[in-house]
């Protein structure tokens, strides 16, 4: 498929600054980085695990989900699977965005089927304050900088290695509610009652994120994306005003990768997002790529954004609609879907998408 | 607060058909139908239920949620209470959207703080074609009409009656899924494998909530709104297939009265739902009200949108933002909030927004 491609405006800089390190020769990267490829890239959030069979094999020796996670060699494993069975362009390294609570000193159990449970949240001034953060709080991650240098080394350059973490809001989301939420209405209830409360709280996050992502980095990870999975809950002010400063400060304090933002139900920070200094903006299946491309004006790589039901349907229907989506973005894009794959997603339909995308 | 309005444009062949009828005085209507009225009306979603000592007392009475709805008497009351209490410009029918799939022959159970579940979901054809449908399915919904009638002579003309429906994509959610959901994938999935099946469920909702809501004004609804709750989880292009012609049937088969179309979510759609023979589109707190303007092109009257975390906040903060958004909505607007009030809202702060509102 040809498609003609503007040039992403904002990008030669950063891409001059990467250029010669020996990652940056991959396809997944160099799209990243806003140049023209010969096809777009393709992987899939939560392609680690849920739909492959190695991956459920893989997961029974683990009755307890954050046993597995807290293993790096089968974090690892897992990390590699989706290379090796769907031929992936990127791995994403095996985790949990959960994992930074805890390293700050708030625990939570992973309930089969139902999600994260946290018995204590944070509810006050005192509560904030005993919480751990920065440098001193990343060190106990030491297990995902493991499942990375492992995966790193396993992967033998063949693809590039993503690193993750949750965006702060999110992790706040989290903390506050204690769980899952229609409404995350506690959590954006703080918002309001206590904004002074809210803030510290939120930069003792973006703290602990930005050593814990300094250290991925160090592991070996090639790109790093951050997950705002409830950014679509706030209303666009607070979203302005408690979201992308800490997406900004982590952005600036990791020049050294190229980032990825994405900001779920977010279509309205569009162009907040289009100024931070990352490089990729994540899409979910709500937003036509229109519409996105006209809101970042241009200045970003975009990544998605398949609706996942679409991987429900017969090859032909998936084979029509990515192409239908890749001819909609033209071009500087990543393929994608909108969302995390859903764990009852037939395997033939996720190779249907896949393979569309490489046979582009 | 004096706001310069420009006319509605679509709406004086509707406003002239209705004039003369006695409840088209009231402010809330005047509203509707585009008129430029003294102040925006206003009125809260769930208002009858969650924040009123009044209603917990009436609840108590009911353990069983179903058995409460099926009161007339106690729905009714459950009515009236908030116009007694808030002062609240508008009365809602106290009832549920599910009545429809259990009229419709596919019961469900309530399950507290859980939400709704259906024993028997639909799968195929043949649970399609056992499903009664039109008006011999709306008969069984005789309850409701009770319930807008008591109501209707209780509150002998003092504020319009509302009356309501799910729209119809939203029922087919609930009627495929079996209960609330985060993805919704079940549903979706329905629509990707089996688009003719979809078609037809949504053709037998579609009938069905016509003639509940054709025996709904008949019963002295004054103006009616469809409530599209899982609007946000489509793709744009299936909120086009198989959201807005049934919305579409719907408003032009109740040419009688006004007609509040509120698809939360569905942002991306606001130019199609601009296109519907309604007056009145709802919106949630994500949209800004310039946005909403822009893309309904002054062609509705607005309804929505505060935040109801709003509410936990002191009064003053509530006052402000209340204020706030009626200047960003410059008229033509309905005051509400994004999405129904939250169980646990200080009932303070609901006054706090109902008389800023009144005040203005």
């Amino acid at each position: 498929m040809t498609i003609e491609q503007s040039p992403i405006t904002n990008l030669p800089a950063f891409a001059k600054a990467m250029a010669g390190k020996q990652s940056t020769n991959h396809l997944f990267l160099r799209a990243a980085l806003g140049e023209t490829t010969e096809r777009p890239p393709v992987w899939l959030m939560r392609q680690a695990g849920r739909i492959l069979p190695q991956y459920r094999a893989l997961r029974q020796r683990f009755p307890d989900f954050k046993a597995f996670v807290k293993t790096p060699e089968a974090a690892a494993e897992a990390t590699l699977q989706p290379v090796d069975e769907l031929g992936v362009d990127a791995a994403i390294v095996f985790s949990d965005i959960l994992v930074i609570p805890e390293a700050m000193g708030l625990d939570y159990e992973m309930i089969e089927a139902k999600g994260p449970r946290f018995p204590k949240t944070i509810e006050n001034q005192q509560d904030v304050d005993r919480l751990r953060s920065g440098v001193e709080a990343a060190t106990a991650l030491q297990y995902v900088y493991d499942a990375l240098q492992i995966s790193k080394s396993a992967l033998a350059g063949r693809v590039p290695l993503i690193g993750f973490a949750g965006a702060p809001w999110t992790i706040l989301a989290y903390m506050v509610e204690g769980s899952g939420s229609k409404t995350f209405s506690k959590a954006r209830r703080l918002l309001y009652t206590n904004p002074g409360l809210s803030h510290e709280l939120l930069q003792k996050i973006t703290d602990t994120t930005i050593a814990y992502l300094r250290n991925q980095v160090a592991a070996g990870a090639d790109l790093l994306q951050l997950f705002d999975s409830w950014a679509g809950e706030l209303p666009p002010a607070h979203y302005r005003a408690f979201a992308v400063p800490y997406l900004r400060q982590i952005c600036e304090a990791l020049p050294q990768v190229p980032k990825t933002v994405f900001a779920k139900g977010a279509w309205f920070a569009l162009e907040d997002l289009a100024e931070l200094p990352c490089q990729v903006i994540g899409l979910d299946w709500n937003i036509a790529p229109a519409f996105a491309k006209e809101k970042t004006g241009g200045a970003k790589v975009l990544q998605g954004n398949l609706d996942p039901c679409t991987l429900y349907a017969d090859t032909k229907t998936i084979e029509k609609e990515t192409v239908a989506m890749l001819r909609a973005f033209g071009g500087h894009h990543i393929a994608n879907l909108g969302h995390g794959v859903y764990p009852d997603t037939p395997l033939d339909g996720v190779r249907a998408f896949v393979n569309t995308v490489k046979n582009s």
